[in-house]
């Protein structure tokens, strides 16, 4: 018997920080997702026609084919409101924002880029060996990253403010991925490892911390949440 | 007498596409804004102390620096709605962060990077000459991304919808920097070109079209509404 509910339907990548951003948003509203896998550097065509960026994720909702994780994330805070991902005041909601551009642009191109990129999909695309002068910048890069989390992490409970928010959900995209490959040195700062084991303990990580990649072990301590 | 109104004041580079579309969006809300040019590049200790990702537009607001030119955007048109730049259902709102999403990403990444970037950033700040690999990439991606453009625009006023959003000003940010240096045929499709005509023409963008980069002459037609 064919179902009456229309599937949703999540195409992502297990290390693609974009793609998890918006598999813990789904999950945290609780909205039942279809996963599949997409190598989508393969540009299939039928992937293409899903998604002329030729990038993951990209969500089918009904008959929509929808792309650009943070376009998609506003959409579902918007039509699904349980729980508020962005706050009420413009204020809150650009500082939400602007965290949420630092993690997917900045941080993306000097940390998440130079060493998940050079580690693992280098290997996975068949794109040769990592380029060992990326791989040191990305490592020398985290540490600032890190130092200015913990900076905002002194000021306030969550990244942007009192309240979780998608600026959290988008830092822990990406350091969840770096930590598979055991890319964050956790003694650099308690503040932002009690943050990340909060946010790693919520019942909307649990489907992250289960994703693995074949030839890459994950971290010992990667889906530990005493870590 | 020192004036009482705070000053509202834009830390900009000319062409640079993330500053224009924040000087669209503050021109076309008739928001009064002091420009100052600032040569990011050579991060100027108290330009990091303005904004620690160390790029250009930072927006001072009162006391408050603002960074991320799409939570910038967002915030003015919460805050100042008329004219409003996104709408107001959320499936309209998705497609205009979705586009403004696609030309702040793929589109800067594939075109304006690898034309403005190679061609005027490099001599600007010395850099060495441009990669011709590169150029010749971009000159290829830039008829593709017309054709993207030709085909929304062929269903659509303006490129998310029936009215003037965010997504034009992003696009037309990026357009107007590469048509700075003759970088986009305009023989390629006569439906963007009416597109760019319609938005060229609005009084937002008269600032726009009197910029200079010195050693950088803009093409003749740059500033011709009637191109």
């Amino acid at each position: 018997m064919a179902q009456d509910r229309p599937t949703i339907r999540l195409y992502h990548y297990p290390l693609s920080p974009f793609s998890r951003k918006v598999r813990l948003v789904l999950a945290e509203k609780r909205i039942e997702v279809e996963l599949v896998e997409e190598r989508y550097w393969e540009k299939e065509a039928e992937f293409l026609r899903r998604n002329p960026a030729g990038k993951v994720p990209v969500l089918r909702l009904g008959s929509r084919m929808m792309s650009e994780s943070t376009a998609i994330c506003e959409y579902l805070d918007e039509t699904h409101p349980e729980p508020l991902l962005m706050p009420k005041s413009p204020e809150a909601r650009y500082e939400v924002r602007r965290l949420v551009g630092w993690f997917d642009d900045k941080f993306h191109r000097e940390v998440t880029e130079k060493l998940v990129g050079e580690r693992v999909f280098r290997k996975i695309m068949g794109t040769g060996y990592p380029d060992s002068g990326n791989v040191k910048s990305g490592a020398k890069a985290i540490k600032w990253h890190l130092r200015y989390m913990e900076h905002l992490l002194e000021q306030r409970r969550w990244l942007a403010g009192g309240e979780m928010t998608l600026a959290d959900f988008s830092a822990a995209a990406h350091i969840s991925c770096l930590d598979y490959i055991s890319d964050v040195d956790w003694n650099l700062s308690e503040t932002v490892k009690d943050w990340y084991a909060k946010i790693k303990s919520r019942p909307a990580f649990r489907g992250i911390l289960a994703d693995t990649v074949p030839g890459f072990q994950p971290a010992p301590h990667y889906a530990d949440l005493d870590f």
